[in-house]
């Protein structure tokens, strides 16, 4: 099933309630309710039954959802259903956290190469891989394609970096990075940054506004 | 000045040209155009200057913006003039990052506190900080208040955690679990996740969307 033009905050909707089902299946729990769902994805029940039902989806009313299979729709709808190879470029403080990060592979998101310009770290460890230069980056995308890059850089580099993987095929970007990249139709980029969300408290506290 | 019901966008573009103009004053770049700006923010050059304008700014057509005092400008805009405390609840791996994490401190985000329920985890120390009980959490705010809770904890517990910062005053809340909070009118949430951001480029690569 191909689906398009879904609004981002209704793929914020199915991640939230996936995480809530993965979960309920740790805890053992065989079924939940649509207000439960709408409650994990900040939604209303009539919110969350639509949200499943344009993507063919079953709940039955008054039994509600079976978690295992319901987990298992979303993934499919997700695109989590595959793994997906993911190139680090950055390997400072930021990327050893990141390659630690249990998560990544946990959903299928595997860090097949770690890469860092900086000669003093071309070499070292991390997390298993043996850091490598970044100017093999083209010649080892030709030769393995990744799916997703993630962008660990500072700033000032960030573009390039972002350019340079784009080039190579990627069509996927994680970008920690506090700085908009510009990338062609077709290439999807999200941000992940804790320096951003901090500015927007600070003028909300400043603004006593939401 | 106080600035009221301002869109999350142009607050996130106003942050995205602050970081560039800090970048700019450390490389003693002493002004900056619009259209540099505007790439930094990913806008365009008319976009910033309704963006500057619109707070009283101050660049002069053809000269560009002073650095140091349009970056003193934005600071005093998003509220990042002063320092702010912070409390972090959950020692976990990812509140170890945290406490750690250079950028929170340099902005005058100041960590004042740990917290985990883990009776093992309590007393340890965390950045120069002694992780203390989470029970001692509503005490310590009467006592100091903070004006960012930082929820480090799992999914499960998540809710709970930003019920209680809440009711002790906590007008701001920075989440890192994958799950929707629900918090009363004038209380500010900002998400950080990388499950959450992964599952959106996930969903943009299965569906060859942006």
């Amino acid at each position: 099933m191909q689906v398009k033009h879904v609004a981002p905050s209704t793929i914020r909707r199915l991640s939230l309630y996936l995480h809530f089902l993965e979960m309920c299946a740790q805890a053992g729990t065989a079924t939940v309710s649509s207000r439960a769902l709408a409650e994990a994805g900040g939604a209303t029940p009539a919110q969350v039954r639509k949200d499943l039902s344009f993507f063919g989806s079953f709940g039955r009313r008054g039994v509600g959802y079976p978690v295992p299979q319901l987990a298992e729709h979303l993934r499919e709808i997700l695109g989590l259903s595959r793994s997906y190879r993911v190139v680090l470029v950055g390997a400072g403080r930021l990327g050893a956290a990141l390659a630690h990060f249990e998560g990544f592979r946990d959903r299928g998101f595997e860090i097949v190469a770690v890469y860092d310009a900086d000669p003093a770290k071309v070499g070292a460890a991390l997390d298993g891989l043996a850091v490598r230069d970044e100017g093999s980056l083209e010649a080892d995308l030709a030769a393995q394609p990744a799916d997703i890059g993630v962008i660990g850089v500072p700033c000032a580099a960030a573009q390039a970096v972002a350019d340079r993987l784009v080039k190579a095929g990627v069509k996927a970007l994680l970008n920690f990075a506090p700085v908009h990249l510009a990338v062609p139709e077709g290439v999807s980029v999200k941000h992940v940054n804790l320096a951003l969300e901090l500015d927007g408290l600070a003028f909300a506290l400043r603004n006593g506004d939401r």
